[in-house]
């Protein structure tokens, strides 16, 4: 796991993005890593490179690596189970009693490690994490994550009311310090892995807390995750809880939790996220993590992504495992397009359908902007590569490697990721047998 | 691919639907083969079966053989591409093109077998088949189907109006005379694949042509398959093409083409069905073929399910390949689920969404009753079963085999089919490297 500090080549069927409308391919080119970034790809190999390593991955795709802007490492062991119930049921029937057990420190190790070796081997390069609310078991998942070199967010869960099986913290203030502990003994200790603050979102966390994480997020100039507008039955509670706001985002926004344009906040889902929340969102600079297969499976509804891309706002994609029933993010991806589809026909037919392309790119640029140049092989960009083998999906007339991406999107099952490069070191390679 | 008289049992942890609310678990059971039909599931293998061959497949979930009810065989081999479109533009630019290529045996041949091999290493055991206009190919496919031990229907498909690149054929008059040659050349010839008539769907068959194949499938009671109510631009037209119809499944209904009780006619999507539809196809004993993942593919919606249940009407699954865009039958029982939630939330609060027992239920027995008494493992049902190793999903807790099926069902890229039995015949099994 040493960077790489070499200059390399991968050869094989190049495709990225470049905007949201468009998709560049390269049949059999050369994509060159040089010190981790991306020199460019080329359809024959130029002088200046001659003799450096080319690794022959002829025939194969070579894909950018993908960003799954939320997920919840400590559901990953329960994923696909429960699912016919709502988000409210479900969080109490399946996730409380079940992050609990991560107070345990050798519990949370061997779960951890079943998540983050599935994270090493699925399309995702980079990954913004929920942990849970205790401070060792988080800092062992990022000390998994920094060792899988991976490049991460990783958050200690903030929770102090309204949950179940005593999983939340006593009060705000302890909450607020455990979270100060935490930040301090991480400080220094990781090159990928970055601490981000987590409240779970406004039913978890008291007024207090809420406003003494987004000042010490300020503070420490720390980057803010969180929920926002999921559920029916989530919304209106919020709006219980916080009779003062005008809407879920605002009640962040009078928390001071809302982040800033330089440091910006994630905000997962936003199903129901009309004008205001909108606004507000686009003056902090928000990322979006839209999480369709979590909203589909939860019944919480489907996001209006078009709208969002229309208004120019930063989105990208989230598994949300363990809503979601995975980490592979071109299910993700097929759940997008799907999900926009059904959001044309059923909800507003003048929100148009997504198209391939621009849900390619979310996955990909759009999610792996929150990282800064990532997910794409513009010259410049981090070397985060993907190499996928499709020969099981046979076909009968040439196709274009734009065909053939959009074809391991709608048949991820018989896609074999063969080798995988984060800022151009290599972390995982299919073992052939 | 003998027909296997012996009596047999499999160990392992047994799975099937007794009715569409109830799921029957037996961990670590034995399922007992006689004649080709399930003995039934026991907990110890009762004396009168001491010595009987027990294939061990412990650890491992044994689920009913599943039921396609809807499958483009020519479709296959370009699964997955061009799916921003819409189902009439889609047809004309992708499909009707490919389909004509199908004149050719040869490349029938070599493209059924890509089909037909992939098809017995899923989770179906039956399906029900659209070929294409060609006589000869759609033989080749039967012969290939009959020899990999699946049990099929499979119709030469009729056309005679508005496709493109000459497929259709000349007239009504060699339509039919085409239909009836192909079904004189294969009498006799198969023993577990049957044809079906196939009119493709009232777009592309003169009033002529849709009332002579109604007149044939009588005459030779021969069942008949379909497509209906897909998508609003379809429908439309067919308004136009029938303008004496009072809806989609009337016109068929005129033309003698909805079958009857005693040979039900397969309908695929009815998305758009309301209660004209649903009464006439009541009245007809009619399948419906729910193919969801299609249905959100093209953009055409999501058919209210929970209403055709509650209706009492006779309901299983299709993939619809190349529109849904697998033949694995789990994942369209994860696109079941979720177009049924989101049906709930966006169109109607009143249709409740699937439970996973149902989807489950539809998958395998309710699917199954087009074929007799198939998709079940209670005693006298057909024995057909998949084997699948699920081992790849750890968990940290004991996990029922309830929850370990519904986390298959959300997790199909991580299920290994080891073993596959269609009534008694093992006709698959996963090669160890």
């Amino acid at each position: 796991m040493n960077q790489n500090t070499t200059t390399f080549a991968l050869k094989g069927d190049i495709v990225y993005a470049v905007d949201k409308d468009h998709i560049v391919t390269q049949k059999d080119g050369y994509l060159v890593c040089e010190k981790g970034k991306s020199a460019g790809v080329f359809k024959e190999l130029p002088a200046k490179y001659s003799g450096i390593k080319v690794v022959d991955h002829t025939g194969r795709l070579i894909v950018p690596g993908m960003t799954d802007l939320h997920v919840h490492a400590p559901q990953y062991t329960y994923r696909g189970i429960g699912m016919d119930l709502e988000l409210l049921e479900w969080l109490n029937t399946h996730t409380f009693p079940e992050e609990v057990k991560y107070e345990n420190l050798a519990y949370a190790a061997k779960a951890y490690s079943y998540f983050t070796y599935d994270l090493q081997r699925c399309f995702t390069t980079r990954a913004v994490v929920f942990a849970t609310v205790h401070t060792d078991s988080t800092i062992e998942l990022m000390d998994q994550l920094e060792a899988s070199g991976m490049i991460t967010y990783v958050g200690k869960v903030n929770m102090d009311r309204n949950s179940v099986c005593n999983l939340e913290e006593k009060d705000a203030e302890t909450s607020l310090r455990n979270t100060v502990e935490w930040l301090e003994k991480i400080e220094g200790r990781y090159r990928n892995t970055s601490p981000i603050i987590t409240p779970r979102f406004i039913p978890s966390c008291t007024d207090e807390l809420m406003s003494g994480l987004g000042a010490l997020a300020a503070k420490k100039q720390l980057r803010i995750q969180s929920h926002l507008s999921e559920n029916p039955s989530e919304i209106q509670w919020v709006r219980e809880l916080v009779p003062a706001s005008t809407s879920y985002a605002n009640a962040y926004e009078m928390f001071g939790a809302m982040g800033s344009p330089d440091r910006p906040t994630i905000m997962a889902h936003c199903v129901y996220s009309g004008p205001e929340e909108m606004a507000i969102m686009q003056k902090y600079g928000t990322f979006i993590a839209h999480c369709p297969e979590s909203n589909m499976n939860l019944t919480s509804g489907i996001a209006p992504v078009r709208k969002f891309l229309d208004a120019g706002m930063k989105v990208g994609l989230g598994s949300d495992v363990a809503a979601g029933s995975s980490m592979d993010m071109l299910k993700t991806m097929l759940c997008t397009l799907q999900a926009s589809k059904m959001y044309f026909r059923l909800v507003d037919n003048n929100a148009k359908a997504l198209t391939f392309e621009e849900v390619f790119y979310l996955a990909t640029k759009g999610g792996g902007a929150y990282f800064g140049k990532v997910g794409s092989f513009e010259k410049g960009y981090d070397f985060d590569a993907v190499v996928l083998d499709d020969s099981l999906m046979v076909s009968m007339r040439e196709v274009t490697v734009r065909e053939r991406v959009e074809r391991a999107v709608y048949n991820d099952a018989d896609c074999i990721i063969m080798d995988k490069y984060v800022a151009g070191t290599q972390i995982w390679k299919k073992q052939c047998v």
